[in-house]
């Protein structure tokens, strides 16, 4: 996006609380635009904020929807008022059945597979939707590997912004036709989601006023990731877990789940706690699961080869800051085989009634793997993210389940399937 | 259900507020329990209420699902505590697009697609849950065109109750999956939802501790149909729509939704002003349509033959009471064909992000017929309910979008496209 229809139009608060663009690496700060790396040394922007004093009164009054946290996001204060797909305010399930399963004490799953397209793509989407209209940009527009592009599409239908977005041309039927019904401008690329993301990067360099959610708004699309670690402390009664689970795929949502509960602890609206982080990854795209196992920094980018499509990067962003995390916290990170990934599916779907697709089939499956392997303390609060639907993955499990017995309308062809 | 395990052994509250089964016919009440026609005249019971008083602030103290309205339900005070999918309290979203496109002045979407899953069936399984677990059922059961079975499948799996759904064997295949992941116990009939309906009737007659949720359990299954009406109503600020569009199978939600908004009258809750009830049929299975459009009472069951497979519904049980109320409150019936149900579908979704069923679909299509005839008044506030979700139907529309293009991961193929 042309920097020169940025810093000139800009109204006042159009970022909130914001105050910057910090460079991760170095802190260098640049101000608040379509900027995502640090002039000084390259490395990532984030938002930085000079955050007012924020109660808890504040938040309950605010709607049902991430809005309520719009004091925490680089969002204008009447963000409301503008079209968007109101997103967020998932439930969060006691998830006994699962725990028994699993041997563990007590287990929550953040369900995000019931927002408005079905993962939590919605929230950061709409933190970029609106930034790119702040910035008055002409295009919104992403390289996803599907759930992006579907939270992409919607969100621009409904603001009235025109999207083009861009997948992997092998996507799953499903998630390209959930884009589909949306835009008119869903590009089918032959190449995997990597090769879709640099093809944006360049497309954004070259053309004016073209708003990739992803990459030159990277930094306030990331931040509403945020949201899902807000709410997850609101539900549990503003108190965060001892542990939690998240799938990788940039590895950004891990990020900053994190950060909402640091900022969280930082505002005084948590007690200050230990807990511990954990990642998810399939073994056909772990990049961040085998450099935390080997015990490097250094992140050694893959060719994916997974049935979690939607956590197929093989060059994760972030990933560096999810080991840290992981590190730090005491968590870890881990993956598991396509296998595996099915299982997690049923398995959360037999016991808690969550249809998940194969991201949350990893997470779900990456839990159990953690308790069987001694890494996650089974007696410790933990709660588990559901990031998609089932639905959207379908094959996955299509040829692993149906119907028990396909009878004649009669009760005697009941009886005899056994079933009374 | 065997009677007697139900007389006995009822705990005291079982029910909350409600007082006794009455028929809609001849007003005779039956005890609560598992019946659903009238001893004297047949007719279909409902349950009916000694209702305290309620107010707004105790229900906005509530949790943020259909339990903030569990006094106007028949469930026990401590519902929250029994593991259910905690379904409700989905978005209500202005649709400016959606009303520009069609000429009104104010119109809203209720988007129940949002539900744990996707459709509103969530509600009334939650209750008819409930009360197969206030009944001490032993199996959870429901013929269904799709949507209930999987609504039944989960909340099932995760109360940890034994599940058994039957389906038409020809439903389509999301739907199938969507079920068997959370049961084994998915049967599938070779006939019309009609005869699966038959079927079920005969094996609830037969069978002991069988709850059929839309069957022997029906009176406490379609109160939960109410709680979209309460959240309307409390979502636009306890305030009545003028106008409410709503998809008709059997007829009972929109039966419900009006039962919703008579109780919130009479308790207070909002103010007493005249609305306008309309329903909405695929021309493929229509005979409330067609009864409404011929003035007369008797409704002539048909055999459905349409895409809107979950709202077809050949003889529907509340027809006539649906004729009813759009009758009385000044509304009408009206239905459309397949391709018309197709357009309202990408209608929703360009125009608004959502991305509904074929039941949405018609709905929708039959809000822009109900304008274009002149039954429905553009000037006045308008509610169109969205009852589900456009992943389960994908067939419908998977040929009619798709990749405007599919080109190599290069700007210059990108730039031949047209879309910079
Ligand atoms: C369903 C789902 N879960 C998790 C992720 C991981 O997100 P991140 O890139 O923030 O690590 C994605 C990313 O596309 C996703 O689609
Ligand atoms: C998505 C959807 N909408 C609407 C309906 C209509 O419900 P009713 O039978 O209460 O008229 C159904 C019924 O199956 C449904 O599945
Ligand atoms: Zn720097
Ligand atoms: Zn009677």
């Amino acid at each position: 996006m042309d920097p020169a229809t940025t810093s000139t139009g800009l109204r006042d608060g159009a970022f909130g609380n914001a105050r910057a663009l910090s460079c991760r690496e170095c802190g260098h700060e640049v101000e608040l635009g379509p900027h995502y790396a640090c002039p000084e040394c390259f490395g990532p922007l984030e938002v930085a904020y000079d955050f007012p004093t924020v109660t808890r009164e504040e938040i309950a009054a605010g709607p049902r929807n991430i809005w309520r946290y719009k004091a925490l996001l680089p969002v204008p204060g009447d963000i409301e008022e503008s079209p968007n797909t109101e997103p967020g305010f998932t439930r969060l399930l006691r998830a006994d059945n699962l725990a028994a399963e699993l041997g563990l004490t007590k287990l929550w799953v953040k369900d995000d597979s019931t927002n408005p397209t079905n993962s939590f793509k919605d929230r950061v989407v709409a933190c970029a939707l609106s930034a790119a209209r702040e910035l008055h940009a002409k295009v919104f527009a992403c390289p996803s590997t599907g759930n992006l592009a579907n939270a992409v599409a919607a969100a621009g239908a409904r603001a009235g912004i025109k999207t083009v977005v861009f997948i992997p041309s092998n996507l799953e039927k499903p998630k390209q036709v959930n884009s589909a019904v949306y835009t008119p401008n869903l590009v089918a690329v032959d190449g995997n989601y990597d090769d879709v993301n640099k093809l944006a990067s360049e497309i954004a360099g070259e053309e004016d006023g073209w708003a990739f959610v992803n990459v030159n708004v990277r930094p306030f699309y990331a931040e509403g990731s945020k949201t899902l670690g807000y709410e997850i402390a609101e539900q549990l009664g503003w108190r965060l877990p001892d542990q939690i689970v998240i799938p990788v795929a940039s590895g950004s949502q891990l990020t900053k789940v994190d950060k909402a509960f640091q900022e969280l602890i930082k505002l005084g609206l948590v007690e200050d706690r230990p807990y511990k982080v954990f990642g998810a990854q399939a073994t056909g795209c772990s990049p961040v699961s085998v450099a935390y196992k080997t015990g490097t920094d250094a992140i050694r980018p893959v060719k994916p080869d997974t049935i979690a499509k939607s956590l197929a990067i093989g060059n994760p962003a972030d990933g560096i800051y999810v080991l840290d995390i992981c590190r730090r916290t005491g968590g870890a990170v881990e993956d598991i085989t396509d296998d595996e990934v099915r299982e997690g599916i049923l398995l959360l779907a037999r016991t808690e009634g969550v249809f998940t697709e194969t991201a949350g089939g990893t997470t779900v499956g990456v839990l159990k793997k953690l308790i069987e392997t001694g890494q996650l303390d089974p007696d410790l609060e933990t709660v588990v993210i559901n990031t998609g639907m089932g639905l959207k993955t379908l094959d996955a499990v299509a040829d692993q389940v149906g119907p028990a017995a396909t009878i004649a309308p009669s009760y005697d062809a009941f009886r005899a399937t056994g079933l009374a």
